[in-house]
């Protein structure tokens, strides 16, 4: 690899002669003198020419020429009479212009186009942005002795219900893609104590919504040896506060601990100030979120909210009751800016309480029951969807856009 | 959660009352004395009942008691006068015993009881030096500014080759499952230059051999503005190399260069040293891929090896040739005590080639082929089978032994 400087460096070798890589982010023909901006993975940086050289926008270039100081040059500096080199030309013309500050596209054609759009400085930030939150995530988890594991992604049966299941041909058998990692996430505190899972789940959600994909990147912990839920969310809350750092100051600040309203007192407080009565439906709506999310930044100057105390109603088979009340569950949602972003709580860890509850069922989930049956500790975990995340963080309306390639009833492709 | 020692650090807390909880690893019955060997996350330590207690192998429990000295004890500590708390009773008698330094089972017996028998510490060990080898994947990449990227596993066209696909019924139309992250990793180089990606793959391997499954985990990595393959070849070295490092002494130390032979002359070998003449063939046996193993280690004492410049005939289409010779490449793979580990090389970065190469097939890879036609720099990546290094490493001679969950041509469960 020849030697190459980042154009964010170029500060540190004015005077020197320097050779940088990257493709032609603009051209800036003027009267007496011609601009290439260079664009590479660190930045963008000007380069000066006497005679426009032969080259189009996103040509491959190589340049090798004089840092020199320019206050009015983008940061400060530029490359002079530089040597270019062509290492690829361009074989169609750029859909839009990379260099406008602002995305000149819509979604559509940014999604039609991802591998030539995600170029744009403020779309490729959103993924670094979701890099970074992965990392942190993870080191969050490391630092606690969870253990990184990879678990299938074709299932003989669903986790979560029959719903919304892509179906597989498995050399000739029926198959499904994996909804979700937990039922081998649960059997692995079995093994490791606490574990976590990066990776792709599968939806196929028959509704066209600005928040759902048919694949989406979950960022999935477990553990044993709780005492209930509280843990969980104890936990929870240093990760997304990790995550939150690591995202940089568009994430707000987690506080500690974050705020919590049962889902009763919840239902109470959206029945008092809004024009609805929620109290007695099993779940919030989107719209309550919403409502809860601001009502969380009044009240607490806190983007996040735990609301705790689901209706097992709406929980799945494996949430652990609240023992005080079996009606209500050890469970939790995260809500971020009033949108739900992670769920979570405390599991069922007994044995007969998964034949009580799966009853005629139960042997279609024999195998995940396995671990059950030989011992397994209280535990907990949760789910945090990184393309929600970082939508939530950066204020991007359709998760689509936080997606390098979505998935969804209508697309696809690319 | 309260406060908890792990076992493996009693030996700090001689004299001490501390609380620890497991799984009774075994239990030991003698004429006036009891073992409990509790084992947790991090290990085992035994502790000492006058009466024997009332629990199986495998009931979690929780027990305070004083941290005595024992130069006897497993480890020189053990718990005295413990208070006995059970967390969760077992509801089914263990396949196998845990508790013996071997495995006592088959691999089929392991593989239909995984969630019971990954709780060996022998088994449960395979996947921690996995956990431990894929961060230090990361974090070798990281260091050199890589990206990480989550691509989608659903996909509308093949990357590899249209075998060995699993087809999908994606909301009524035809897809399929990703067979590697190829193509997007590729298109993914022209927006941030350096990008890897940990995640599944799935091939429908028709074969049942000991060292091909259905999902794998690969270690993804590509990267832009190379000269050729060899700058491809220096990083994966680095990377194996730490990747060796975090597993331990059980993985032999990379040498700085790997050693490196060109398929013409590996085949030259094997004629001159073998009953065998494979000049003509178009690519390497399993068995002469052992035989050039063990002729590293000899010869170079060397576990690691490159072959390098493939005939392009057995390489898929992106691979760039070798310019002094169309019909090689400048491709690779590493072989691992014989076993090709990684495979990798310079990829196609001009439109036009693509074209030319794919010809009539250009149309089905039209999205794909957008990151072409907008200027790519030239670029190259391996990936590198995670269940693969971790069997190799350990001397596991089925992969279905590092893999949590396998599955292949006969297993779809656990």
């Amino acid at each position: 690899m020849s030697t190459r400087t980042p154009v964010a460096r170029l500060r540190a070798h004015v005077g020197a002669t320097v050779t940088i890589a990257g493709w032609v982010h603009r051209r800036r023909v003027l009267k007496s003198v011609t601009f290439l901006v260079v664009r590479d993975r660190s930045g963008t940086a000007q380069a000066v020419f006497g005679e426009p050289p032969e080259v189009t926008e996103e040509t491959v270039v190589r340049l090798t020429g004089r840092v020199t100081d320019n206050p009015r040059a983008p940061h400060g500096v530029e490359l002079t009479d530089p040597e270019l080199e062509i290492l690829c030309t361009p074989a169609r013309r750029p859909p839009f212009d990379l260099y406008r500050p602002e995305v000149p596209a819509t979604l559509p054609t940014v999604l039609d186009h991802a591998a030539f759009a995600l170029r744009h400085p403020l779309l490729r930030k959103r993924f670094e942005l979701a890099a970074a939150s992965v990392a942190a995530f993870r080191a969050a988890l490391d630092d606690r002795a969870f253990t990184e594991i990879h678990t299938p992604k074709i299932v003989a049966t669903a986790t979560e219900s029959g719903a919304n299941l892509f179906r597989l041909d498995y050399f000739g058998r029926p198959a499904y893609l994996a909804q979700s990692p937990q039922l081998f996430k649960q059997a692995m505190v079995g093994v490791f104590e606490r574990v976590y899972e990066v990776g792709p789940v599968f939806r196929a959600e028959p509704h066209d919504t600005a928040r759902h994909l048919a694949q989406y990147t979950s960022l999935d912990a477990e553990f044993g040896f709780i005492t209930d839920h509280r843990d969980v969310m104890a936990v929870l809350r240093d990760v997304v506060a990790a995550m939150a750092e690591a995202a940089g100051p568009a994430a707000p600040a987690v506080p500690s601990p974050i705020p919590a309203v049962d889902f009763g007192a919840a239902q109470e407080l959206l029945a008092r100030h809004t024009g609805e009565d929620p109290r007695g439906e099993p779940d919030l709506s989107p719209a309550h979120e919403r409502w809860l999310g601001a009502w969380a930044e009044r009240e607490h100057g806190s983007a996040y909210l735990f609301v705790t105390g689901y209706p097992m109603a709406k929980r799945p088979f494996y949430t652990e009751p609240d023992p005080a009340d079996p009606a209500r569950s050890n469970s939790f949602d995260l809500l971020f800016r009033g949108l739900e972003l992670v769920t979570g709580g405390q599991r069922r860890h007994r044995y007969s309480d998964y034949l009580a509850v799966l009853g005629d069922s139960a042997g279609q989930y024999a195998d995940y029951l396995t671990a059950f049956a030989h011992g397994m500790p209280p535990h907990g975990g949760f789910a945090i969807g990184l393309e929600r995340w970082v939508a939530q963080v950066l204020g991007v309306t359709n998760i689509r856009g936080t997606t390098l390639f979505p998935r969804d009833l209508h697309r696809l492709r690319p």
